[in-house]
């Protein structure tokens, strides 16, 4: 199987679109064209609407009265065949952000790579699947170079891993240190569902205006590692990256740098991370309750109060009692709702969130670059970068990042592609993987992140309800926000709401 | 509403059995004497048995032939009622070894208290809850005594917190260095569904082996810290605490002893325990499929073959499709199975595990010892303390731990285990409250801690279904064995197994 989105490019084939996935379901639909009510409709296939998709569909299906809850005697006869779902999705694949494509036997990650024990709602599925012995380590600093590489532009500096550590440990201390307890005071329970007034400070900081108060305490190379970080994490400039939300993601990881590279990029699925969504999907399709129509973009969702419709660009309809939307936030001005969006969600659409990640792999036949994690900045197009892996001709596949700073398209100019990683340090290119997110019409974008005002204006906005349309999405969680384990978080909150209305169950 | 578990002591009330909680459920039955045949019964109300029975309860309901699964046309004559679930709880009320009990407008933790968003079970269902704003931290070293006191019977130092924390980083990290990562390379997938060959090796070992193994690398006060951090996780002795264990612990806690004290302490429901609980099952009650009974310990669990039978101890006997055994390890020789146990599981049964906790709880009215942490080790029977809340009469309250080592019943004395608590450091003690694990009939023991072989020998053994019987508990878990978290990660797994064998779901 294969999707339409991604790019691949070798010496031999040239660019060329479309890449293999394990999760590009065929035959894109198993409706028929008479079949347009249900109970309710899905509207997005990443994390959050096959956790919605999944739990709706297979939840239990008694139809009681609010007054006959927990009187079984009461529900005997209110026995309904269960909530029936349909998934649209505008794509030809599951994942959204989150996808992997199987190229010359190697799984290579479009987005949404690494997981996490200490990520609660990821971690549940991933022992409920049986998959805890599906993971590997990203690094192995076993053999070959085993450097990490400061390239300034001006210089390129070589340090062991211990060193790479040490350094950046003393910045990200330095920089997330506003309270003498390195974030610990500021940011005491990073799952709470309201930030204080302390962090609604924060978040009206950009990393720039923290950096410009420590700006004295830093090295040049704490400097450089710090800013290159934080632009990993944001994907976007330090002036529009929200220092409340680093913080978020520091406190999230334990408050070590340890913590961040355990919880954000260390651990990843041996056969890539369609691997597990594709289960999420098979269960909800086995429940003999799941409707799915793929390659079917949206233009409207109307709430006509005792139903809603949801109309596709090509002009069906479908119908449903409640509808989850699980648009992304830099997309959802591209859908027209009827009533239209709240004041407060508009608003924050309007300004969206500022990740224009740009993620791309390469296979190198260098096999010493196995052990390389390194930093290119501030000139580079790529920042931060390290061997991911190893294919199994024993080629080398290092993954790095860009973002809106010096942001390029990679499949623009491919020479240029390949400098940027010769921008780390001299390597062959062999392969070159990767998707386009900031061209992407269906996410406009890579992980949410915002810039500074974002979370403390709208964050409660966003989670809100707009009458029978639930809206799910990794990008207003409340703990793993940006994260595949938010996007649970948010399908798992939605699908208990459609039951709780749908099935008479208590709110929980 | 009250149970009859645990005591309580005030000079004026003298000792008391049977203390409130809101766990107790009253009324103890919600079956007629007709009722008796069931799709599964869940034996044990603890967080195993409520996560399966809520799982069970509020599963999808469709019946369908394994050829059927995913073909939804085919599905639509076969509709069954749901899963009619039966819970068999010997107390008379839920929670298992895990309860709190509110006494003068403050709740008392008799086991199982805290809770970290690190432990992806537990973290996962406090925020499906919404509960993510219920915690409070244990600790308040704001104000009053705010030292670590080290009594060791010869002596009594006092330290800082800072200190306190550095001494035993130091203690824990040479206890735990066997591979010079400090446990990162010997123990790297703590969730690990197998023990690797290195694994099994220290799980041979006893910490007291581990210990004679670095004697010569501690100093006095570093020992002192290592044991009764050790006797505190274990409730065993240092000759009977499974240094593997020990090491599965730490991993799990991200390799540091910050991570140990967020993962273990530190965290706690501002309404207790039984708060979070009882959310399980009244989820579970409102889906109309539950049934349960109270104070109701069960003699025998007959496997038939097309039914399986479960008898009272009062003769009344029920049948279901599937039994969930959500009994724990130290007391399931107490049941009689037919067929047997399996030979591997009666080997780990005859064994038990080793933990035998002494937690208990004092109100005094020094309010300096609420920024109070100690270890009184080795000559008292209680080894670890601390200030642990605020009571609403401005009062302190201290929690404090034994085990197996200088083992007592705080009951037989109350002399004594005022003494105890004195071991600390002098205090008033005002009120008493403890669950004595020991002689609970439907315990025998505190959380599950191994002593060296048993989980090498028979993890696996554990965890296996015997024909149409499941055996859930957070002793055999993969993950936080020995946690709330591990509960309800077998009662997911068993619930699971149960959907797939009796609504034709695919097995996950």
């Amino acid at each position: 199987m294969a999707s339409k989105d991604g790019f691949s490019w070798t010496e031999s084939d040239g660019l060329s679109s479309g890449i293999p996935c394990i999760g590009a379901i065929e035959p894109s639909s198993n409706i028929t064209n008479d079949e347009s009510d249900f109970d309710v409709i899905v509207v997005g296939a990443g994390y959050s609407g096959l956790t919605a998709a999944r739990d709706a569909s297979t939840s239990g299906t008694l139809m009681a009265s609010p007054e006959g809850v927990g009187r079984k005697e009461a529900l005997t006869d209110s026995i309904d065949e269960g909530l029936k779902v349909l998934l649209l999705e505008a794509r030809d694949r599951i994942g959204g952000r989150s996808w992997s494509s199987d190229i010359a036997g190697y799984p290579y990650e479009m987005g949404g790579t690494w997981v996490y024990w200490g990520q609660p709602n990821v971690w549940r599925e991933i022992s409920r699947y049986g998959m805890q012995d599906d993971l590997e380590i990203s690094y192995d600093f076993s053999r070959g170079l085993n450097r990490y590489i400061l390239a300034s532009g001006q210089q390129s500096q070589h340090f062991t891993h211990d060193e790479e550590d040490a350094l950046m440990e003393s910045a990200l201390s330095k920089l997330v240190n506003v309270d003498g307890s390195y974030g610990r005071v500021a940011v005491p329970f990073p799952h709470s569902l309201t930030l204080s007034p302390e962090e609604r400070r924060y978040d009206q900081m950009s990393v720039a205006d923290r950096l410009a108060e420590i700006q004295n305490d830093l090295t040049p190379n704490e400097r450089l590692c710090a800013e290159a970080f934080v632009l990993l994490c944001s994907g976007a400039t330090l002036e529009t990256t929200s220092f409340y939300e680093f913080l978020h993601w520091w406190a999230l990881s334990g408050y070590t740098y340890e913590g961040c590279i355990n919880h954000l990029v260390r651990y990843k699925f041996r056969h890539g991370q369609s691997s597990f969504a594709i289960r999420f999907f098979r269960e909800a399709e086995a429940s003999g309750n799941l409707s799915y129509s793929f390659s079917r973009p949206i233009s409207r969702i109307r709430d006509l109060g005792s139903r809603v419709e949801v109309i596709a660009r090509d002009g069906k309809t479908f119908r449903a009692k409640r509808v989850i939307s699980a648009i992304p936030l830099n997309i959802l001005n591209d859908v027209q709702f009827e009533p239209p969006l709240s004041p407060g969600r508009k608003a924050a659409a309007n300004v969206g969130h500022v990740n224009q990640t740009v993620k791309v792999h390469v296979e190198t036949s260098d096999r010493d670059l196995r052990s390389f994690t390194g930093i290119s900045y501030p000139h580079n197009g790529l920042i931060y970068g390290f061997g991911d892996g190893e294919t199994p001709a024993g080629n080398t596949h290092i993954v790095a990042f860009g973002g809106q700073h010096n942001h390029f398209h990679p499949e623009d100019n491919i020479s240029r592609t390949i400098a940027a990683f010769n921008g780390f340090t001299p390597m062959k290119v062999d392969r070159i993987v990767f998707h386009n997110w900031s061209r992407d019409e269906f996410a406009k974008g890579a992980w949410f992140f915002p810039a500074p005002g974002l979370l403390s204006n709208h964050l409660k906005d966003l989670r809100e309800r707009q009458g029978s349309i639930l809206f799910a999405c990794s990008d207003w969680a409340i703990g793993w926000r940006s994260f595949i384990d938010g996007a649970i978080e948010e399908g798992t909150r939605a699908a208990a709401t459609v039951r709780a209305d749908l099935i008479g169950r208590p709110r929980l």
